[in-house]
């Protein structure tokens, strides 16, 4: 069986977190790279992330921290990105080594700025990884209930399925449990488009249509979410699987989301910025409805969500005609 | 174009009563079968339902009412039955007359007792009404959402899509948007496990499993409906389609749904008996739990979901115990 060797997490927020805790409880020795040098530091005199699931203690023994990129490379087998996309290419330039024979897992759902790839896509044609060495961690999965050892569901995606299986076994426990794909572009399409639809399930509930409708938006996503992976990676999945259905439920439904919210505030009235500015932050589905949008332009996937998500966000369209308009498509 | 004639309502719940409402838009002249003369007169003398979406006035002027079943079989062409099932059979034993000349609509979402058939497997076999004279209402669909004349979409299941199609024009409006299907059977099934996997969904909410578990239990809740739909009728279906996924949503992730609470109560511990008392009603799901188990004694489709669910409620299994068995047949 494949040895993923030792194991390092790259990255810093709560699902980076969440991903360090179900690791360490199987390898008890983890690198942990965060950008900055004076987060470690308060980490080290916390015992637990200063920032996010701060609730979860580690043993500092079990980790080795650095703010360097290429220590970490230099040091460890397997790599779990878990960066926020935007910054995942402004951290790979800093890279001196290769990266073509670590297993490069990522746990980014998001996609490249300005490549319109996801990140398995982009460590491959970027950084010569090849296909076999690139996986995914996928599943409906909110950091907050994996620090509170709440039962979850992961799959881990990699064409090699030694590879997927070696590495699923290190994420394992009684509070985790692990199933192996083939499908990592798929997968991470997914987990893209996922929150394009929780906005729009915000904007529909900010416009104030019911849940009858909100089950038939849900409905008519996984339709669009299944034609658009059967274009852009065509083999066979069961789009009712959990990796799919179950993790656009865990967004689309919850109202904490920030996607969620954020598309609310927009079917409520507020202009992007506003609800921007609002949130204090910009959630990951604002990108991904332009990403989205762009790589379907050479694709021509009939998607008339993200289509509706997109020309509100960005055509200034008005959200209640553009949802009316939408309604119209549904089945 | 098939002509449905007139059209009348069998039944005097909150569905019936959002049914009558969706049907009058467009004929202003139905029948409406209430088993109590009683009710009537209150009607009559509110201008609404006394009991379900009192919201709702209509137009006396044009309603037939009548508390006998003969009288309403005779006068008209379409008989929409939205009786709760479990009185069914009583109902049709008055009959005088046969059913097979009419078009027969069933709204009920339940088994027929003792006979374990949906109800239009009873009506053909019982009533030799031929199948393509037996349609269905499915789809996600909270009465008291369409009450308030919230969008929501319909599917009219027929053998004769022609008569589908007829039937169905009855139906939209502004606020109602139908489409058609030839999956009789499969849809009444749909509409009876969703109940199953409410109480299922209610259970794990009552123990605690978070919304990652919530997800993958959806997802695994649909793949079983697949398999068993894929073994009583092997048509080409896609189970992403509204009327089923959408339907068990809509039932799944409503904390308002009775069979939700229920299981909810089973799973925080109560006996099925204290639940039944202090709900001071059945859910539906209660009974639906046992026909369908019985049903799949016969056809062993691989139903760990309905399994647990009947081994809780019927073989007094603890529920934590039963449920922990169940995640680990999970994926």
């Amino acid at each position: 069986m494949f040895d993923v060797g030792k194991i390092a997490i790259i990255g810093s927020g709560s699902w980076a977190t969440a991903i360090a805790k179900i690791v360490i409880e199987h390898t008890h020795d983890i690198g942990w790279y965060f950008r900055k040098e004076d987060k470690i530091e308060e980490f080290k005199r916390k015992g637990h992330n200063p920032a996010y699931l701060t609730s979860v203690h580690f043993n500092l023994n079990e980790i080795f921290f650095s703010s360097d990129i290429n220590e970490i490379v230099e040091e460890y087998d397997t790599l779990v990105f878990v960066t926020p996309s935007p910054y995942l290419k402004d951290l790979l330039k800093k890279l001196k080594k290769g990266l073509h024979s670590k297993l490069i897992v990522t746990a980014i759902k998001g996609i490249v700025p300005d490549e319109d790839l996801v990140c398995s896509e982009y460590f491959h044609k970027a950084y010569n990884v090849p296909y076999e060495n690139l996986a995914v961690i996928g599943g409906p999965s909110h950091a907050e209930e994996v620090a509170m050892e709440r039962l979850t569901y992961l799959t881990i995606g990699c064409s090699d399925v030694d590879k997927a299986r070696s590495f699923s076994e290190k994420l394992a426990s009684n509070y985790v449990k692990t199933k192996t794909s083939q499908d990592v572009i798929g997968i991470e399409y997914a987990s893209v488009l996922k929150n394009v639809y929780a906005i729009a399930a915000g904007m529909c509930y900010g416009l104030k249509y019911g849940d009858n409708f909100q089950a038939v938006l849900m409905s008519n996503a996984m339709q669009e979410m299944n034609r658009f992976l059967n274009t852009i990676n065509p083999i066979e999945r069961a789009i009712i699987d959990s990796v799919y259905l179950g993790d656009q439920l865990v967004t689309g439904y919850s109202k904490f989301s920030r996607n969620h919210t954020f598309g609310a505030m927009i079917g409520k009235g507020y202009s992007v910025k506003a609800a921007q500015i609002e949130m204090e932050m910009v959630a990951e589905g604002y990108f991904g409805t332009k990403c989205m949008k762009e790589i379907n332009r050479r694709l021509h996937v009939n998607m008339p969500i993200l289509d509706a998500v997109y020309n509100i966000l960005y055509e200034r369209i008005n959200p209640q005609t553009e949802i009316k308009l939408l309604t119209d498509s549904f089945r």
